[in-house]
Protein backbone atom coordinates (compact mmCIF):
# COMPACT_ATOMS: atom_id res chain seq x y z
CA UNK A 1 0.00 0.00 0.00
CA UNK A 2 3.05 2.40 0.81
CA UNK A 3 3.85 4.32 -2.70
CA UNK A 4 7.60 5.89 -3.06
CA UNK A 5 6.03 8.98 -1.72
CA UNK A 6 5.50 7.62 1.52
CA UNK A 7 1.82 8.36 1.27
CA UNK A 8 -0.36 5.41 1.62
CA UNK A 9 -3.60 4.69 -0.48
CA UNK A 10 -5.59 4.57 2.56
CA UNK A 11 -4.09 8.09 3.93
CA UNK A 12 -4.89 9.65 0.28
CA UNK A 13 -8.89 8.27 0.20
CA UNK A 14 -9.31 9.82 3.89
CA UNK A 15 -7.98 13.08 3.35
CA UNK A 16 -10.02 13.15 -0.03
CA UNK A 17 -12.92 12.36 2.10
CA UNK A 18 -12.27 13.83 5.26
CA UNK A 19 -13.15 17.42 3.33
CA UNK A 20 -16.67 15.37 1.67
CA UNK A 21 -18.66 17.86 3.67
CA UNK A 22 -21.75 17.49 5.22
CA UNK A 23 -24.23 15.32 3.23
CA UNK A 24 -21.34 12.54 2.92
CA UNK A 25 -22.49 11.55 -0.14
CA UNK A 26 -18.59 13.15 -1.55
CA UNK A 27 -16.68 16.24 -3.50
CA UNK A 28 -19.20 16.69 -5.80
CA UNK A 29 -18.02 19.22 -8.46
CA UNK A 30 -14.45 19.41 -7.54
CA UNK A 31 -12.41 17.29 -10.31
CA UNK A 32 -9.89 15.51 -9.41
CA UNK A 33 -6.04 15.04 -10.77
CA UNK A 34 -7.05 10.66 -10.70
CA UNK A 35 -10.42 11.15 -12.43
CA UNK A 36 -8.98 14.00 -15.19
CA UNK A 37 -6.33 11.64 -15.83
CA UNK A 38 -7.94 8.77 -16.41
CA UNK A 39 -11.21 9.86 -18.32
CA UNK A 40 -12.16 8.07 -21.25
CA UNK A 41 -9.64 5.26 -21.13
CA UNK A 42 -12.14 2.47 -21.11
CA UNK A 43 -16.03 3.23 -23.18
CA UNK A 44 -19.18 1.69 -22.25
CA UNK A 45 -20.83 1.55 -25.03
CA UNK A 46 -24.52 1.13 -24.48
CA UNK A 47 -26.84 0.57 -27.41
CA UNK A 48 -30.56 2.28 -27.21
CA UNK A 49 -33.44 1.36 -29.15
CA UNK A 50 -37.02 2.08 -29.55
CA UNK A 51 -38.93 -0.51 -27.12
CA UNK A 52 -35.75 -1.00 -25.03
CA UNK A 53 -36.35 -1.73 -21.37
CA UNK A 54 -34.98 1.08 -19.35
CA UNK A 55 -33.43 -0.75 -15.82
CA UNK A 56 -31.56 -3.03 -18.47
CA UNK A 57 -29.08 -0.35 -19.43
CA UNK A 58 -29.49 2.00 -15.95
CA UNK A 59 -28.31 -1.06 -13.87
CA UNK A 60 -25.02 -1.68 -15.50
CA UNK A 61 -24.62 1.71 -16.04
CA UNK A 62 -25.20 2.84 -12.69
CA UNK A 63 -22.73 0.09 -11.46
CA UNK A 64 -19.92 1.32 -14.32
CA UNK A 65 -20.08 4.97 -14.81
CA UNK A 66 -17.88 5.84 -11.64
CA UNK A 67 -15.26 3.15 -12.03
CA UNK A 68 -12.04 5.30 -12.15
CA UNK A 69 -11.59 5.84 -15.59
CA UNK A 70 -14.77 4.33 -17.21
CA UNK A 71 -16.49 6.60 -19.69
CA UNK A 72 -20.12 5.11 -20.52
CA UNK A 73 -21.66 6.12 -23.83
CA UNK A 74 -25.39 5.50 -24.70
CA UNK A 75 -25.54 5.12 -28.61
CA UNK A 76 -28.73 5.22 -30.64
CA UNK A 77 -29.27 4.49 -34.46
CA UNK A 78 -29.31 8.92 -34.35
CA UNK A 79 -28.74 10.72 -30.77
CA UNK A 80 -31.54 12.07 -29.10
CA UNK A 81 -34.38 10.68 -27.12
CA UNK A 82 -34.90 6.84 -27.42
CA UNK A 83 -38.54 5.36 -25.64
CA UNK A 84 -38.72 2.73 -23.60
CA UNK A 85 -41.06 -0.56 -24.00
CA UNK A 86 -43.72 0.84 -21.91
CA UNK A 87 -43.84 4.65 -23.84
CA UNK A 88 -43.75 5.78 -20.58
CA UNK A 89 -39.78 6.92 -20.67
CA UNK A 90 -37.43 8.38 -22.40
CA UNK A 91 -33.35 8.18 -22.36
CA UNK A 92 -31.17 10.52 -24.46
CA UNK A 93 -28.72 8.34 -26.76
CA UNK A 94 -26.06 10.75 -26.86
CA UNK A 95 -24.01 9.44 -29.96
CA UNK A 96 -25.95 7.97 -33.33
CA UNK A 97 -23.73 4.54 -34.06
CA UNK A 98 -21.85 5.88 -36.96
CA UNK A 99 -20.37 8.44 -34.78
CA UNK A 100 -19.14 5.65 -32.22
CA UNK A 101 -16.39 2.81 -34.63
CA UNK A 102 -15.31 1.55 -30.99
CA UNK A 103 -16.00 0.53 -27.20
CA UNK A 104 -14.46 -1.28 -24.88
CA UNK A 105 -17.62 -3.23 -23.97
CA UNK A 106 -20.75 -3.24 -25.78
CA UNK A 107 -23.87 -3.49 -23.47
CA UNK A 108 -27.10 -4.40 -25.41
CA UNK A 109 -30.10 -4.04 -23.54
CA UNK A 110 -33.53 -6.35 -23.69
CA UNK A 111 -36.81 -4.67 -24.39
CA UNK A 112 -40.44 -5.77 -25.30
CA UNK A 113 -41.40 -7.72 -28.04
CA UNK A 114 -41.83 -5.24 -31.12
CA UNK A 115 -38.34 -3.21 -29.99
CA UNK A 116 -36.40 -6.67 -29.37
CA UNK A 117 -37.80 -8.12 -33.00
CA UNK A 118 -36.93 -4.97 -34.65
CA UNK A 119 -33.83 -4.64 -33.63
CA UNK A 120 -33.06 -8.32 -34.25
CA UNK A 121 -33.88 -7.54 -38.19
CA UNK A 122 -32.16 -4.45 -38.85
CA UNK A 123 -29.02 -4.95 -40.34
CA UNK A 124 -27.43 -1.49 -39.53
CA UNK A 125 -27.44 -2.67 -36.13
CA UNK A 126 -26.48 -6.25 -36.79
CA UNK A 127 -23.23 -4.64 -38.49
CA UNK A 128 -22.56 -2.48 -35.77
CA UNK A 129 -22.92 -4.71 -33.21
CA UNK A 130 -20.41 -6.82 -35.44
CA UNK A 131 -17.91 -4.34 -35.69
CA UNK A 132 -17.72 -3.20 -32.31
CA UNK A 133 -17.68 -7.09 -30.45
CA UNK A 134 -14.53 -7.49 -33.13
CA UNK A 135 -12.39 -5.30 -30.91
CA UNK A 136 -14.70 -5.06 -27.53
CA UNK A 137 -12.91 -6.52 -24.81
CA UNK A 138 -16.43 -7.58 -23.22
CA UNK A 139 -19.63 -8.14 -25.48
CA UNK A 140 -22.38 -8.26 -23.04
CA UNK A 141 -26.75 -8.14 -22.45
CA UNK A 142 -29.17 -8.02 -20.39
CA UNK A 143 -33.12 -9.36 -20.87
CA UNK A 144 -33.13 -10.49 -24.30
CA UNK A 145 -30.75 -8.69 -25.23
CA UNK A 146 -28.74 -11.87 -26.04
CA UNK A 147 -31.61 -12.26 -29.13
CA UNK A 148 -30.15 -9.36 -30.92
CA UNK A 149 -26.93 -10.71 -29.94
CA UNK A 150 -28.23 -13.92 -31.44
CA UNK A 151 -29.24 -12.47 -34.59
CA UNK A 152 -25.79 -10.76 -35.12
CA UNK A 153 -24.33 -14.36 -35.52
CA UNK A 154 -22.39 -14.44 -31.89
CA UNK A 155 -23.92 -17.31 -29.95
CA UNK A 156 -23.95 -20.14 -31.63
CA UNK A 157 -22.55 -22.49 -29.83
CA UNK A 158 -22.10 -20.39 -26.77
CA UNK A 159 -23.64 -20.71 -23.71
CA UNK A 160 -25.63 -18.01 -22.52
CA UNK A 161 -28.45 -17.06 -21.08
CA UNK A 162 -31.25 -14.58 -21.50
CA UNK A 163 -35.12 -13.68 -19.81
CA UNK A 164 -36.19 -16.88 -18.20
CA UNK A 165 -39.23 -16.88 -21.00
CA UNK A 166 -37.14 -16.80 -23.65
CA UNK A 167 -34.66 -19.19 -22.99
CA UNK A 168 -36.20 -21.91 -25.74
CA UNK A 169 -35.93 -19.75 -28.62
CA UNK A 170 -32.33 -17.98 -27.77
CA UNK A 171 -31.53 -21.93 -28.17
CA UNK A 172 -33.43 -23.20 -31.03
CA UNK A 173 -33.37 -19.60 -33.34
CA UNK A 174 -29.32 -18.97 -32.67
CA UNK A 175 -27.66 -22.17 -31.32
CA UNK A 176 -26.91 -20.63 -28.04
CA UNK A 177 -26.45 -23.13 -25.01
CA UNK A 178 -28.47 -22.01 -22.97
CA UNK A 179 -26.83 -22.28 -19.44
CA UNK A 180 -28.35 -21.65 -15.95
CA UNK A 181 -27.04 -18.42 -14.53
CA UNK A 182 -27.43 -15.23 -13.43
CA UNK A 183 -25.13 -14.05 -15.99
CA UNK A 184 -23.30 -16.30 -18.26
CA UNK A 185 -19.25 -15.41 -19.02
CA UNK A 186 -18.28 -17.09 -22.31
CA UNK A 187 -15.03 -15.89 -23.42
CA UNK A 188 -15.42 -12.00 -23.73
CA UNK A 189 -19.40 -12.61 -24.03
CA UNK A 190 -21.03 -12.13 -21.17
CA UNK A 191 -25.28 -12.84 -21.11
CA UNK A 192 -27.48 -11.46 -18.05
CA UNK A 193 -30.95 -13.34 -16.84
CA UNK A 194 -33.95 -10.50 -16.96
CA UNK A 195 -33.77 -6.69 -16.36
CA UNK A 196 -32.51 -6.61 -12.76
CA UNK A 197 -29.48 -9.58 -13.29
CA UNK A 198 -27.81 -6.33 -15.20
CA UNK A 199 -26.57 -4.58 -12.00
CA UNK A 200 -24.68 -8.00 -10.99
CA UNK A 201 -23.57 -7.94 -14.67
CA UNK A 202 -22.50 -4.16 -14.38
CA UNK A 203 -21.10 -4.79 -10.63
CA UNK A 204 -19.23 -7.94 -11.62
CA UNK A 205 -17.92 -5.83 -14.91
CA UNK A 206 -16.72 -2.86 -12.57
CA UNK A 207 -14.34 -5.44 -10.78
CA UNK A 208 -13.06 -6.63 -14.54
CA UNK A 209 -12.53 -3.34 -15.60
CA UNK A 210 -10.09 -2.37 -12.92
CA UNK A 211 -10.04 -4.60 -9.25
CA UNK A 212 -12.28 -6.28 -6.96
CA UNK A 213 -11.60 -3.44 -4.44
CA UNK A 214 -13.59 -1.01 -6.74
CA UNK A 215 -16.01 -3.82 -7.50
CA UNK A 216 -17.17 -4.02 -3.25
CA UNK A 217 -17.02 0.11 -3.40
CA UNK A 218 -19.46 0.24 -6.16
CA UNK A 219 -21.83 -1.90 -4.66
CA UNK A 220 -21.88 0.17 -1.49
CA UNK A 221 -22.01 3.40 -3.21
CA UNK A 222 -25.11 2.29 -4.94
CA UNK A 223 -25.93 0.00 -1.66
CA UNK A 224 -26.88 -3.35 -3.17
CA UNK A 225 -27.98 -5.01 -0.35
CA UNK A 226 -31.05 -6.47 -1.87
CA UNK A 227 -34.00 -7.39 0.61
CA UNK A 228 -36.53 -8.64 -2.10
CA UNK A 229 -39.87 -8.77 -1.22
CA UNK A 230 -41.17 -11.64 -2.45
CA UNK A 231 -39.61 -15.06 -3.43
CA UNK A 232 -40.67 -15.07 -7.07
CA UNK A 233 -37.38 -13.32 -8.99
CA UNK A 234 -36.96 -16.64 -11.23
CA UNK A 235 -39.42 -18.65 -12.70
CA UNK A 236 -38.18 -22.04 -10.47
CA UNK A 237 -39.49 -20.06 -7.46
CA UNK A 238 -42.74 -18.98 -9.26
CA UNK A 239 -45.45 -20.79 -9.36
CA UNK A 240 -47.59 -21.11 -13.04
CA UNK A 241 -49.73 -18.42 -12.33
CA UNK A 242 -47.78 -16.04 -11.07
CA UNK A 243 -45.27 -17.25 -14.75
CA UNK A 244 -48.63 -16.07 -16.40
CA UNK A 245 -49.19 -13.28 -15.00
CA UNK A 246 -45.69 -11.68 -15.59
CA UNK A 247 -45.94 -12.24 -19.11
CA UNK A 248 -49.50 -10.99 -19.00
CA UNK A 249 -48.31 -7.63 -17.65
CA UNK A 250 -45.29 -7.47 -19.58
CA UNK A 251 -47.53 -7.47 -22.80
CA UNK A 252 -50.06 -5.45 -21.68
CA UNK A 253 -47.96 -2.59 -20.87
CA UNK A 254 -46.13 -2.60 -23.87
CA UNK A 255 -46.61 0.66 -26.55
CA UNK A 256 -47.78 0.13 -29.78
CA UNK B 1 -62.18 -17.25 -9.69
CA UNK B 2 -65.06 -18.15 -11.78
CA UNK B 3 -66.84 -14.71 -13.09
CA UNK B 4 -70.50 -14.65 -14.47
CA UNK B 5 -69.57 -15.94 -17.66
CA UNK B 6 -68.05 -18.82 -16.40
CA UNK B 7 -64.67 -18.05 -17.47
CA UNK B 8 -61.99 -18.42 -14.70
CA UNK B 9 -58.93 -15.94 -14.57
CA UNK B 10 -56.72 -18.32 -15.14
CA UNK B 11 -58.20 -19.29 -18.20
CA UNK B 12 -57.73 -15.87 -19.99
CA UNK B 13 -54.42 -15.51 -18.83
CA UNK B 14 -53.08 -19.22 -20.66
CA UNK B 15 -55.51 -17.73 -23.50
CA UNK B 16 -53.51 -14.55 -23.43
CA UNK B 17 -50.39 -15.70 -22.91
CA UNK B 18 -50.98 -19.22 -25.66
CA UNK B 19 -51.11 -16.37 -28.60
CA UNK B 20 -47.93 -14.58 -27.09
CA UNK B 21 -45.31 -15.61 -29.41
CA UNK B 22 -42.30 -17.23 -29.77
CA UNK B 23 -40.53 -14.70 -27.70
CA UNK B 24 -42.41 -15.69 -24.91
CA UNK B 25 -42.42 -11.87 -23.91
CA UNK B 26 -45.87 -10.80 -24.50
CA UNK B 27 -48.48 -9.45 -26.71
CA UNK B 28 -46.61 -6.08 -27.49
CA UNK B 29 -48.71 -3.82 -29.49
CA UNK B 30 -51.72 -5.13 -28.95
CA UNK B 31 -53.81 -3.32 -26.46
CA UNK B 32 -56.06 -4.92 -24.40
CA UNK B 33 -59.38 -3.98 -23.12
CA UNK B 34 -58.15 -4.14 -19.66
CA UNK B 35 -55.23 -1.89 -20.41
CA UNK B 36 -56.75 0.48 -21.95
CA UNK B 37 -59.96 0.79 -19.59
CA UNK B 38 -57.52 1.07 -16.19
CA UNK B 39 -55.04 3.80 -18.11
CA UNK B 40 -53.94 6.43 -16.12
CA UNK B 41 -56.31 5.98 -12.98
CA UNK B 42 -52.79 5.56 -10.71
CA UNK B 43 -50.40 8.28 -11.66
CA UNK B 44 -46.66 7.86 -10.10
CA UNK B 45 -44.95 11.11 -10.33
CA UNK B 46 -41.21 10.49 -10.09
CA UNK B 47 -39.36 14.18 -10.03
CA UNK B 48 -36.20 14.64 -12.24
CA UNK B 49 -33.69 17.33 -11.10
CA UNK B 50 -30.00 18.18 -12.41
CA UNK B 51 -27.71 16.03 -11.27
CA UNK B 52 -30.30 13.22 -9.81
CA UNK B 53 -29.02 9.60 -9.69
CA UNK B 54 -30.63 7.41 -12.75
CA UNK B 55 -30.85 4.43 -10.97
CA UNK B 56 -32.97 5.92 -7.79
CA UNK B 57 -35.60 6.59 -10.53
CA UNK B 58 -35.11 3.54 -13.52
CA UNK B 59 -35.62 0.85 -10.56
CA UNK B 60 -39.09 2.06 -8.97
CA UNK B 61 -40.54 3.14 -12.75
CA UNK B 62 -39.51 -0.20 -13.67
CA UNK B 63 -41.20 -2.26 -10.99
CA UNK B 64 -44.14 -0.20 -11.26
CA UNK B 65 -45.15 0.84 -15.32
CA UNK B 66 -46.50 -2.14 -16.14
CA UNK B 67 -49.12 -2.47 -12.51
CA UNK B 68 -52.39 -2.79 -13.87
CA UNK B 69 -53.94 0.76 -14.01
CA UNK B 70 -50.51 2.74 -13.15
CA UNK B 71 -48.98 5.46 -15.11
CA UNK B 72 -45.51 6.55 -14.08
CA UNK B 73 -44.66 10.24 -15.26
CA UNK B 74 -41.80 12.01 -15.37
CA UNK B 75 -41.64 15.44 -13.71
CA UNK B 76 -38.75 18.16 -14.17
CA UNK B 77 -38.69 21.81 -13.95
CA UNK B 78 -39.38 21.84 -16.86
CA UNK B 79 -40.47 19.15 -19.70
CA UNK B 80 -37.69 17.56 -21.52
CA UNK B 81 -34.00 16.19 -20.72
CA UNK B 82 -32.61 15.87 -17.41
CA UNK B 83 -29.04 15.21 -17.15
CA UNK B 84 -27.57 12.93 -13.84
CA UNK B 85 -25.14 13.41 -11.35
CA UNK B 86 -22.61 11.81 -13.02
CA UNK B 87 -23.28 13.93 -16.68
CA UNK B 88 -22.63 10.97 -18.30
CA UNK B 89 -26.83 9.98 -19.14
CA UNK B 90 -29.72 12.13 -19.58
CA UNK B 91 -33.48 11.06 -18.78
CA UNK B 92 -36.58 13.09 -20.02
CA UNK B 93 -38.63 14.82 -18.18
CA UNK B 94 -42.54 14.36 -19.32
CA UNK B 95 -44.00 17.00 -17.84
CA UNK B 96 -43.09 20.49 -15.98
CA UNK B 97 -44.25 20.46 -12.14
CA UNK B 98 -46.55 23.26 -13.39
CA UNK B 99 -48.45 20.85 -15.39
CA UNK B 100 -48.76 18.30 -12.09
CA UNK B 101 -50.74 19.67 -9.55
CA UNK B 102 -51.83 16.12 -8.11
CA UNK B 103 -50.49 12.85 -8.15
CA UNK B 104 -51.44 9.24 -6.38
CA UNK B 105 -47.42 8.39 -5.53
CA UNK B 106 -44.70 10.95 -5.21
CA UNK B 107 -40.98 9.44 -5.62
CA UNK B 108 -37.96 11.53 -5.21
CA UNK B 109 -34.76 10.19 -6.17
CA UNK B 110 -31.65 11.38 -4.81
CA UNK B 111 -28.35 12.47 -6.62
CA UNK B 112 -25.19 13.69 -6.20
CA UNK B 113 -23.91 16.83 -3.33
CA UNK B 114 -24.50 19.27 -5.93
CA UNK B 115 -27.59 18.28 -7.30
CA UNK B 116 -29.38 17.28 -3.88
CA UNK B 117 -28.32 20.48 -2.42
CA UNK B 118 -29.59 22.74 -4.88
CA UNK B 119 -33.07 21.12 -4.75
CA UNK B 120 -33.16 20.87 -1.68
CA UNK B 121 -32.93 24.83 -2.05
CA UNK B 122 -35.22 25.49 -4.62
CA UNK B 123 -38.74 26.83 -3.16
CA UNK B 124 -40.32 26.29 -6.38
CA UNK B 125 -39.63 22.31 -5.97
CA UNK B 126 -40.08 22.54 -2.35
CA UNK B 127 -43.68 23.99 -2.44
CA UNK B 128 -44.27 21.39 -5.44
CA UNK B 129 -43.69 18.79 -3.35
CA UNK B 130 -45.38 19.87 -0.30
CA UNK B 131 -48.43 20.24 -2.87
CA UNK B 132 -48.47 16.65 -4.40
CA UNK B 133 -48.00 15.77 -0.49
CA UNK B 134 -50.98 17.14 0.44
CA UNK B 135 -52.94 14.73 -1.62
CA UNK B 136 -51.21 12.15 -2.25
CA UNK B 137 -51.72 8.12 -1.42
CA UNK B 138 -47.54 7.71 -1.09
CA UNK B 139 -45.15 10.35 -0.57
CA UNK B 140 -41.64 8.31 -1.03
CA UNK B 141 -38.10 8.78 -1.47
CA UNK B 142 -34.97 6.86 -2.51
CA UNK B 143 -31.33 7.50 -1.92
CA UNK B 144 -30.82 11.17 -0.86
CA UNK B 145 -34.13 11.90 -1.94
CA UNK B 146 -34.99 12.25 1.63
CA UNK B 147 -33.48 15.13 2.32
CA UNK B 148 -35.65 16.86 -0.56
CA UNK B 149 -38.66 16.12 1.85
CA UNK B 150 -36.83 16.78 4.93
CA UNK B 151 -35.92 20.61 3.51
CA UNK B 152 -39.84 20.49 2.61
CA UNK B 153 -40.24 19.44 6.58
CA UNK B 154 -41.96 16.45 5.86
CA UNK B 155 -39.97 14.36 8.09
CA UNK B 156 -39.43 16.06 11.15
CA UNK B 157 -40.29 13.33 14.17
CA UNK B 158 -41.00 10.99 11.09
CA UNK B 159 -38.92 6.60 11.29
CA UNK B 160 -37.12 7.47 8.06
CA UNK B 161 -33.77 6.09 5.95
CA UNK B 162 -31.43 7.84 3.31
CA UNK B 163 -28.27 6.98 2.07
CA UNK B 164 -25.80 5.57 4.50
CA UNK B 165 -23.54 8.01 4.63
CA UNK B 166 -26.21 10.39 4.85
CA UNK B 167 -28.09 9.54 7.77
CA UNK B 168 -26.53 11.59 10.38
CA UNK B 169 -27.82 14.81 8.51
CA UNK B 170 -30.68 13.60 8.19
CA UNK B 171 -31.59 13.52 11.31
CA UNK B 172 -29.08 16.40 12.92
CA UNK B 173 -31.03 18.77 10.05
CA UNK B 174 -34.75 17.74 9.51
CA UNK B 175 -35.21 16.14 12.86
CA UNK B 176 -36.00 12.50 11.19
CA UNK B 177 -35.56 9.74 13.44
CA UNK B 178 -33.07 7.73 11.38
CA UNK B 179 -34.39 4.25 11.53
CA UNK B 180 -32.60 1.17 10.14
CA UNK B 181 -34.52 -0.88 6.94
CA UNK B 182 -33.89 -1.45 3.26
CA UNK B 183 -37.06 1.28 3.33
CA UNK B 184 -39.15 2.47 6.02
CA UNK B 185 -42.84 2.94 5.79
CA UNK B 186 -43.92 5.61 8.18
CA UNK B 187 -47.65 6.35 7.22
CA UNK B 188 -47.86 7.53 3.91
CA UNK B 189 -44.29 8.13 3.42
CA UNK B 190 -41.99 4.95 2.50
CA UNK B 191 -38.30 6.40 2.68
CA UNK B 192 -35.62 4.10 0.84
CA UNK B 193 -31.95 3.56 1.50
CA UNK B 194 -29.65 3.96 -1.17
CA UNK B 195 -30.46 4.08 -5.37
CA UNK B 196 -30.74 0.38 -5.72
CA UNK B 197 -33.00 0.12 -2.74
CA UNK B 198 -35.49 1.85 -4.73
CA UNK B 199 -36.39 -1.28 -6.91
CA UNK B 200 -37.11 -2.86 -3.61
CA UNK B 201 -39.51 0.19 -2.97
CA UNK B 202 -41.07 -0.50 -6.06
CA UNK B 203 -42.41 -3.89 -6.05
CA UNK B 204 -43.78 -3.10 -2.14
CA UNK B 205 -45.13 -0.45 -3.80
CA UNK B 206 -46.46 -2.48 -6.86
CA UNK B 207 -48.08 -5.01 -4.39
CA UNK B 208 -49.67 -2.09 -2.19
CA UNK B 209 -51.03 -0.37 -5.43
CA UNK B 210 -51.86 -3.66 -6.45
CA UNK B 211 -51.73 -6.95 -4.81
CA UNK B 212 -49.46 -9.45 -3.98
CA UNK B 213 -50.31 -11.50 -6.91
CA UNK B 214 -49.21 -8.74 -9.12
CA UNK B 215 -46.06 -7.57 -7.24
CA UNK B 216 -44.75 -11.55 -7.34
CA UNK B 217 -45.80 -11.33 -10.92
CA UNK B 218 -43.45 -7.77 -11.38
CA UNK B 219 -40.71 -9.09 -9.55
CA UNK B 220 -40.11 -12.36 -11.88
CA UNK B 221 -40.88 -9.84 -14.84
CA UNK B 222 -37.97 -8.25 -13.67
CA UNK B 223 -36.12 -11.16 -13.51
CA UNK B 224 -35.42 -9.79 -9.35
CA UNK B 225 -33.23 -12.80 -8.05
CA UNK B 226 -30.62 -10.87 -6.94
CA UNK B 227 -26.77 -12.63 -6.78
CA UNK B 228 -24.82 -9.55 -5.91
CA UNK B 229 -20.87 -10.79 -6.57
CA UNK B 230 -19.72 -9.19 -3.10
CA UNK B 231 -20.79 -8.78 0.31
CA UNK B 232 -20.84 -4.86 0.96
CA UNK B 233 -24.15 -3.46 -0.12
CA UNK B 234 -24.63 -2.23 3.23
CA UNK B 235 -21.89 -0.37 5.22
CA UNK B 236 -22.03 -2.56 8.23
CA UNK B 237 -21.22 -5.20 5.89
CA UNK B 238 -18.17 -2.86 4.33
CA UNK B 239 -15.52 -2.28 6.07
CA UNK B 240 -13.94 1.03 6.50
CA UNK B 241 -11.41 1.29 3.56
CA UNK B 242 -14.58 -0.12 1.19
CA UNK B 243 -16.54 2.75 2.69
CA UNK B 244 -14.02 5.28 1.94
CA UNK B 245 -13.96 4.19 -1.44
CA UNK B 246 -16.94 4.43 -2.08
CA UNK B 247 -17.25 8.15 -1.14
CA UNK B 248 -14.19 9.23 -3.21
CA UNK B 249 -15.81 7.18 -6.25
CA UNK B 250 -18.78 9.13 -6.39
CA UNK B 251 -17.04 12.27 -5.10
CA UNK B 252 -14.58 11.67 -8.51
CA UNK B 253 -17.24 10.91 -10.79
CA UNK B 254 -19.76 14.58 -10.12
CA UNK B 255 -20.20 16.29 -12.87
CA UNK B 256 -19.43 19.82 -12.28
Amino acid sequence: MTSSTGTTRRTVLRRATAAAGALGVGLAGVPTAASAGQRERIRVAVLLYDGFTALDAVGPYEALCRVPGVRVVTVGRKAGPVRTDTGQLALGAERAMTDVPHADVLLIPGGGNRGTIATMNDPSVLAWVRRIHQHSTWTTSVYTGALVLGSAGLLRGVPATTYWASRPYLAETFGAVVTPGRFVESGKIITAAGVSAGIDLGLHLAARLSDDEVGRAMQLAIEYDPEPPFDTGSPEKADEATRQLALKLVADAAAP
